[in-house]
């Protein structure tokens, strides 16, 4: 091993134009033109429009920054228009709203806390923790009131899982309405969560015989409330934290019900009430709403898992492809009946499919992100991905679906969506004919 | 199936003292009394020290919350406490400066963005991401400059690591001197990264014969740079995100260096310049600091690899003990070497060991979750956790440590710390003598 000292003319390099760099810009498989080559000593500086980077652009010239003590951070404000976003058509009220991931700008498979989708029907309560309680009651033995700090004291577990809004996809059944990812599918997000067993808590209180749903009811404004098929009992938590944190209030602060792969309104946040019964309540969240409207006018009730389902996040109409060569394509694929076995995706509307690469961990439930590299060289794309989970359920075309599904449905749409790449670039979303 | 209309007494039970139900406040185990008996109709109302949970506290009697419709979300307000802090007297200015994650407060093993650990040399600098640029050059054939967006047209990953200070613990190489997990082993955090392999830039570059070492170089104001041996370069990762979204200010945002496991200095940050040599260029911050001091005043150079290390997270100092009976110890534990085999725990100071439950997944260079439930008495406990890791690593006692490394050391303390737990609960941070 040979040892130096600082080398020389690294302050040098940093702060102006060194002389002994020879800078190229360029990848291979790219058709455009992206060589800004600059000389040795006494070429003309290229001008703005080459490409070179200027050494300002490159970070402040080693000026010091922002002093340090943030105690909560923020992202940068360069990101500022990474954010929640809503359709102010949707929905009547900001009390009964709902907010959308940006997926396009998003990476891997953790949604950030502060971009979490948001659903709720009466607004964000806000409840003390101090004094919040979570009371069971009904079919059970022992009617019994849980503060945090002893559902704490049960034994805490930590999942990662996707939660997703049944009515994702909501704007596409018909016809594809909206441009951007952000709306097609951004009811969709996926967190690290942690809370202890619905079934521990229920030991303590002992399951009278014959109980076989459960209520669970929130503190929000409209006691949003929903019955839970004692089937579902073995995998629900009650969870309190997302992503190592105490649970957002949008997200249900300070407890919510989580039933891994199950409709986002399922999973019942500001959870203060579970009551024990023989029979489902049909409340009118589980039948005039989230209930699946059939052609003859009939709905489907309890239609609560999250099908198998995928979409390209990169590119998509919000990330367009600007320059010819080598892409990467990526997306997310998930299923509420376990892990994804395999994506495929297609450049040609679904004539031909290449497997896509996932991404390790592949977690049950959870977001798995895929990937595939390709090179563009300006022709139009129908771009599509195709998701297969492990219990052998194949991600349906639309017409696939409509042959189960109703047209007349709001929720459940888990069609394989189609981006169509200009040659410009521009992405849209279309429907293949 | 049975079906049945909405719960009659539903509102009525949620808006009052519903006289149906009988609650009762207790879980199996509990020496203290937690029986908060409500009687049915006509018993009188419990007093406020009972522990009955009056209905308003349960979060708002049903009025409609804060309107939906923030872009970026924030914690409750009621969980402000939980931040990254600082302790002012370890250095001495806010432009060089460190804050600690809120680890008591922490859940499984993601680390909000947010909160996660810092640690600057000249501040925060600000970058606009569009004219970013990483240059690379030294024993290459073609000096290359990215942009962000060149760079993101490379196949990109996603891994779920640790980021550990090397100082991590300093505080407590001598003798414990603060009495707070945060404060202890909180220069520490984890992440889902997405970025780019060090490899695929290299290539694009061709790496000349005798190339052996890289400077990273940051673009902060003390161009903060680190020499990277050749055998750390095929799992260096070149990262642009964190969590899904792009790298916080903080942690070097638009690009950092990422070598999973290897101390965090060494992760550059706002890396902007990257230069191939034959040698390592000893930097001031790798031979003046970042070294470890041995007792012959000599410093052993380029010990980058973060060791197996595990802590208690509750209880600690921050997590005392409220209530007897049933508890949930709970802890993280990590390595550089890659995954965790084991945690043991003892509640006697190292005479007596029982293991732990490990949260999957077990990632490699990642934090692991550790779990174990056990029952208080009110007795004096001495708590330790001992993890092992994949390559046969044993936590160190802190004896054993000085075996191998000097007292004179500040970095690289992974000694199995010792909690004493006193018989009214709080927690203290000791060394057993």
């Amino acid at each position: 091993m040979k040892w130096r000292g600082q080398h020389d003319d690294k302050h040098a390099a940093a702060n102006g134009l060194s002389r002994r760099w020879l800078l190229r810009l360029g990848l291979p498989g790219m058709a455009a033109a992206m060589t800004s080559l600059l000389g040795r000593a006494g070429r003309a500086a290229p001008d703005a429009s080459g490409g070179f980077p200027s050494i300002s652009a490159a970070g402040g010239a080693f000026r010091p920054g922002r002093p340090a003590g943030v105690p909560y951070g923020a992202p940068s404000p360069h990101e500022s228009g990474v954010v929640r976003r809503w359709l102010k058509w949707m929905l009547p009220s900001r009390l009964s709203n709902a907010s959308f991931t940006p997926l396009a700008a998003l990476e891997g498979i953790i949604t950030p806390n502060g971009l979490h989708f948001e659903r709720h029907h009466a607004g964000v309560p806000d409840i003390d923790p101090a004094t919040f309680r979570l009371r069971v009651h009904g079919l059970v033995d022992r009617p019994l009131a849980f503060s945090l700090e002893d559902l704490k004291r049960l034994p805490r577990i930590s999942r990662t899982h996707f939660l997703e809004c049944a009515g994702n996809g909501a704007v596409s059944w018909r016809r594809p309405q909206v441009n951007a990812v952000q709306f097609t599918h951004g009811l969709l997000s996926c967190c690290e969560w942690t809370g202890v067993r619905l079934q521990d808590v229920l030991a303590l209180c002992g399951v009278r015989e014959g109980a076989a749903w459960l209520l669970a009811e929130g503190a929000d404004g409209v006691a949003y409330a929903r019955s839970v098929p004692r089937e579902m009992w073995d995998e629900a938590l009650l969870v309190f934290a997302q992503n190592g944190e105490a649970l957002r209030p949008e997200q249900g602060y300070p407890l919510r019900l989580l039933i891994p792969g199950t409709e986002g309104a399922l999973n019942v946040k500001w959870l203060h009430r579970l009551e024990l019964g023989d029979a489902p309540w049909l409340t009118r969240e589980e039948t005039a709403r989230y209930a699946d409207l059939q052609d003859d006018g009939r709905a489907r009730l309890f239609t609560l898992v999250q099908e198998v389902n995928s979409v390209i996040t990169t590119p998509s109409p919000e990330n367009g492809l600007r320059r010819h060569g080598q892409q990467q394509i990526s997306g997310i694929a998930w299923s509420g009946h376990g892990r994804i076995r395999a994506v495929d995706v297609s450049l040609d509307g679904g004539v031909n499919w290449r497997p896509a690469r996932l991404e390790e961990p592949v977690l049950p439930r959870c977001l798995t992100r895929f990937r595939l590299p390709f090179a563009w060289r300006g022709e139009e794309l129908l771009l599509q991905s195709r998701a297969v989970d492990e219990a052998g359920n194949v991600q349906p075309t639309y017409e696939e679906n409509l042959k189960v599904k109703s047209a007349r449905q709001v929720y459940h749409n888990n069609s394989i969506t189609t981006w169509r790449v200009m040659p410009t670039g521009e992405v849209r979303h279309v429907r293949l004919a």
